[in-house]
C-alpha cells in the first residue's frame, strides 16, 4: 500500500456549484464570500446554497485569506513541546482559546535550537500569523528575537527585560505561599524548604511565597531550614539527611520531582509521610505527583490558562501593564 | 501594556521593492516568482534582487501556495498531545521531516472529542493539506473519521480494520522479545510478566514477545508466571505479592509506570533491586524510568520515530504493504 494509491474523493470547484446552481461563477463567489453591493435574488443565493451543501463545497480558506487581507493563523514558537510533560498543556489552552476566536493554531518546536527558531518565525511571518505567542518549558527570563518584532508577541511562560512586550507567568510567589500554607493549616511551624540551585523566577518567586506565608504566621525566617540541590529526583534524595538533621516536621520541596526522590531518602529510613514528616511539592507533574505513595499532595503550574491567556493578550480580549501573573492553585492529596 | 502598545514594523510591500528598484510592480512580480518567458535584463533583476534584500521584503507565501496550487501545510490530528508527554514526541519527529521537505505542521489537539475532531480536520481540508496525520496517544485500534478519505492519510501509532489506509505503529512483539531477552542474558530463567488488563496490541504484543523470547532459549512458556494488573503504578503495587509468591528472579512489566509501582511494593518488603529481584520497564517514559532507584532498564517507544516515518509516508518517500512496524530498542540503566 502506498499513499497515493488509495482513492481521493474529486475537489469540487466553484465552477461545479455554479453549474449545479445554473448561476455564473462569478455569483458563487459573491454569494459564498457574502460580498455586499452584489445584486443577487434570493432564488439565485439559494439555488447557491443548496450547491454548496449537496456538492459539499470547500472555500479555498486560503483565497478567503488573501480576498480579507488577514490570515486565519496564530503561530506558538516553543522551545520544547516535545521533550516535557509541561509545555503541552499550554498549546492546549492556545489551541481551545484561538479556536474560540477563529484562528488556527501554527506549531513550531524549536528545541532551542536559535536557526531553527529563525526559520520558525521566517515561516510564521511569511504565512501573515496574527500574531506569535513565543513560549518556553520553564518559566524565565528571555532575549527576544529580533523578527518577532515584526509581529504582535506575546510571551507565555517567560520574559523579556524589555517590558514592552507582553507576558504571561506563574505567579511563582503566590504558588509557594500557597505551599508553605497548606503545610502550616496542617499544624505545622517547622517548615524547611528544599529550593533549586537554578537561578530563576521560580527559585526567588517561592522563597519569597514561602517567607510571606511565615511571616503572616507570625513565624520568624530560618535560614538553616531553606536548602538548595538539583531540582530532580536525585536533589531530593541527597537533601533527606539535611532536611532530617534539621527537624523539621514539613518539607516544601521545589517540584514534584525534588519530592519523589525525598520520598525515596525517607523509605530508606523507615519514615513515614505523612505520619512522620508532611512532603508537599510544586508542579503537579501528571505521572509523579498522583502516583506516589501517598499521593503528593502539590501546587499546580497553570499551564493550559498561561496558553489560554496569552492568545487573549494577543487578540487584545485582555490588556495588561505589566507581566500577567496566573494564579497556582493547590492540589491537595495525602503528604500532608 | 497591551499587544497592539508597540510598535509594529512597517510591512514592506511589492511596491516598496518596486521604487527602490525603479522598475514595475509586475517586473518585481516576474522577478520573485521566477516566471518563464518574462523578458527581464540582468540590471533590473539585479537591481530587485538588492531592494528586496536591503528591504527585507517577504514574498506572501499564501499567495504563493494559491498560484502554485498546492499547499505548504500537512495536517496532524492528535487525540491527546496535551495529557501524555509521549505523544509530543510524534510530534516532534513529524515537524522536523515535514520541515525537511518545505512543509509546515498544522496541529491539531482533539481530547478524544469527536466533533472538535471534525472541525479539525474541516480546517485542515479547507487549508488544502498536503494530507493528514491522525495519531493516538498509545498503540490502538480505530474508526477512521470518514472525512479523512477527502485527502491523503496515514495513521500514526494507530491502526484501521480497513488495510487501504497506511499506518505507522511500533513493533510491540519486537520490544516483548528484547525485554526478555534482556533479562535472559542477566541470567534469568524464571521471569514473571505483569501484563496489562486493557485489551490493546500492547497486551498480545508484548505477551507474544516475551512467549518468542522464552521459547527461543528453549524454556518452556509457564501461565502461573504472567498476571493482569492495571497499567499503573497502582497496579504494578498490586502485583507485589503475587509476583513474589511466584518465585520468579526477575519481572518484565507491562510499562514503566507499573515497574514505578512495583518498586515501591519490594521496597516496603525490603527487597533489593536487582539484587532480590531484577525488573525491566516498558515505555522509557522520561520523568520516571531514568529517576527510579535504581534506574530503570527498559524499552523505548520509538514516538520520534514514529512521527517521522508518518510523513514520509504521506509524502510518498517511503511505502508499506501493511501497517509499518517501528523497532522499540532496549534502554539498559541499573535495575537488572
Amino acid at each position: 500500500m502506498t499513499t497515493s494509491g488509495y482513492d481521493r474523493a474529486h475537489a469540487v470547484t466553484m465552477r461545479d456549484v455554479a453549474k449545479a446552481a445554473g448561476v455564473s461563477v462569478a455569483t458563487v463567489s459573491h454569494v459564498i464570500n457574502d460580498k455586499a453591493g452584489a445584486r443577487i435574488g434570493e432564488d439565485a443565493r439559494r439555488r447557491v446554497h443548496d450547491a454548496v451543501e449537496s456538492l459539499g463545497y470547500r472555500p479555498n480558506a486560503l483565497a478567503k485569506t488573501l480576498s480579507r487581507g488577514s490570515s486565519p493563523f496564530i503561530g506558538l514558537v516553543a522551545d520544547a513541546i516535545a521533550t516535557t510533560p509541561f509545555a503541552g498543556q499550554i498549546i492546549h489552552g492556545a489551541q481551545d482559546e484561538a479556536w474560540k476566536h477563529g484562528y488556527v493554531l501554527l506549531v513550531a518546536n524549536t528545541e532551542g535550537n536559535a536557526s531553527v527558531e529563525r526559520d520558525a518565525i521566517a515561516m510564521m511571518l511569511e504565512h501573515q500569523v496574527r500574531g506569535i505567542l513565543y513560549s518556553t518549558w520553564f518559566h524565565r527570563e528571555i532575549e527576544v528575537p529580533p523578527t518577532l518584532r515584526q509581529t504582535d508577541t506575546v510571551l507565555v511562560d517567560c520574559f523579556a527585560a524589555d517590558e514592552d512586550i507582553p507576558a504571561v507567568v506563574p505567579d511563582e510567589e503566590q504558588g509557594g505561599r500557597v505551599a508553605t500554607e497548606e503545610l502550616l493549616a496542617a499544624g505545622h511551624q517547622r517548615i524547611a524548604f528544599i529550593n533549586t540551585t537554578t537561578p530563576s523566577p521560580a527559585q526567588t518567586g517561592r522563597l519569597a511565597g514561602y517567607r510571606a506565608a511565615l511571616a503572616a504566621a507570625g513565624l520568624a525566617y530560618d535560614e538553616s531550614l531553606v536548602f538548595q540541590f538539583e531540582p530532580d529526583q536525585g536533589g531530593g534524595y541527597s537533601a533527606t539527611a539535611k532536611v532530617l538533621a534539621s527537624h523539621a516536621t514539613a518539607v516544601f520541596c521545589h517540584n514534584d520531582r525534588v519530592a519523589m526522590g525525598l520520598y525515596d531518602g525517607l523509605r530508606e529510613r523507615s519514615l513515614r509521610i505523612p505520619e512522620d514528616i508532611a512532603v508537599m511539592g510544586f508542579d503537579n507533574q501528571d505521572v509523579i505527583a498522583a502516583h506516589l505513595r501517598p499521593p503528593l499532595s502539590t501546587v499546580a503550574l497553570p499551564h493550559y490558562e498561561l496558553g489560554a491567556a496569552g492568545v487573549r493578550l494577543l487578540l487584545g480580549l485582555d490588556t495588561t501593564r505589566q507581566a500577567m501573573r496566573i494564579s497556582c492553585p493547590p492540589i491537595r492529596r495525602s503528604s500532608l
